[in-house]
């Protein structure tokens, strides 16, 4: 049986906050198996570019990426969130190496091509190119990976890229070689049926229950995309995909207890 | 015999200057032997640090670096330019990664302590904690270390710390597993006795050749740390150290010409 591994992907409601961050850290040092990190940018991206008078430009809730935004989320994702995310980590024991997709090229992408909009710096992973070796050869001397939201196209330019989308490519890629969990930290427990009664909470989703569930408009629009994406990923390898709850990592990454959402085929 | 390795140096009068920089990428990307590229911040830092609206604070030429500096620098040194400068590294087919101290524990450092200044986030290498194993480890699997300025003291804050110093540290801790040469890549072809004239370029300096022309008083003050720095280092197992402009960079990579110095014990 192939050895597990965690892909963990968490956002803004994790960076921005010092003591969820902290508490998070402390759990995954306890962790035995394996895994990768994944974080996206939060609010501080567009809080230093407004020191720097760059505005953020937003067309369908995509970051239009210039060359001036492009050196922003440059500093800010690749420099001082990745960079202080693994300092914090070294200081809990966890020997961590900061990536973006041009370290050992381990994030290929292309530039977005679009046929009206003009995206900029912004990059989809080059999933044909993309290989575990990169990240087995990290991982198998005992290191961490932790990747930002920046991948390269090749020829000199990194790209801005999706952090979500970053951690399904990765899950979805290293389950070749490992048992994959991808686990998604999120700002509810998980799947709620009603977002305003954390009892809904869905504890466990098939593509059947999904199918049902969507048929009878009882999930929220904005979690499709979400879920769409999850089953995706689960065609392609991975084991399980799980949406939970900082506070809940513990109980995720050790099976135990059910305050969370667990995806699977 | 240890294989070789070469420990490059490359400061401002390369990276504000895209076009020797690329000169220079190009041709590291023809090296047969593996390196270790460290790079200084050059302009970049105080450019951006204007924009923002954090000035440098300079003490007997130190930066002065309380927190706001810090992210300054993790955002310069750590994101923008190693960020940049690995992707690249990449389009010219050299598979680097980009690291702070804090990336594999690579750079361990103390806080510097002085009884009169605070000079805030700024390290000194832990020499007795540097170990090759963090480099070896990813030389041993083909890949090139990019070390900026920024090192880190193992309980979760990144530091300041002036890049020749981390070269020379790195160079020393890995003469223990290689024949390391340490280039330092400089705006003057190495050692002149007549800073006007670059006839009177010192091709070979030995201990004994220092001592005479510093009594004589012929080596220009601004020269003597540096080079003390440079006996230090030999005398802690580095084989050589170059001091060389970026054209002459592949006669020093492949010993052909002499248009720069060489210093050896």
């Amino acid at each position: 049986m192939l050895p597990e591994l965690l892909v963990i992907k968490i956002g803004g409601n994790v960076m921005d906050h010092a003591q969820v961050l902290d508490g998070l850290l402390r759990e995954l040092a306890t962790l035995r198996q394996p895994f990768i990190l994944v974080h996206g940018g939060g609010k501080a991206a567009t809080r230093i570019g407004e020191r720097l008078g760059i505005a953020a430009r937003m067309v369908d809730g995509r970051r239009i990426t210039d060359r001036e935004t492009l050196e922003l989320v440059t500093m800010v994702y690749g420099g001082l969130l990745n960079r202080t995310l693994v300092a914090q980590m070294q200081a809990r024991g966890i020997n961590a190496i900061g990536l973006t997709g041009a370290d050992a090229n381990c994030l290929p992408a292309h530039k977005r091509q679009h046929p009206d909009i003009d995206y900029g710096f912004v990059g989809d992973l080059a999933v044909e190119h993309l290989k575990p070796e990169p990240f087995t050869q990290l991982l198998n001397v005992g290191l961490t990976p932790v990747l930002c939201a920046l991948t390269h196209d090749g020829a000199g330019n990194l790209l801005n890229t999706n952090a979500d989308t970053i951690a399904s490519g990765v899950a979805i890629c290293l389950s070749q070689v490992y048992r994959v969990r991808l686990l998604y930290c999120f700002d509810k427990p998980g799947v709620l049926l009603d977002v305003e009664d954390l009892t809904s909470l869905v504890e466990e989703l098939s593509p059947g229950d999904y199918d049902r569930l969507r048929a009878e408009g009882r999930i929220f629009a904005g979690m499709l995309p979400k879920l769409e994406n999850a089953f995706r990923t689960l065609e392609q390898g991975v084991e399980e995909v799980v949406l939970f709850q900082p506070a809940d990592f513990l109980a995720v990454a050790f099976r135990t207890g059910r305050n969370f959402t667990r995806i699977r085929l």
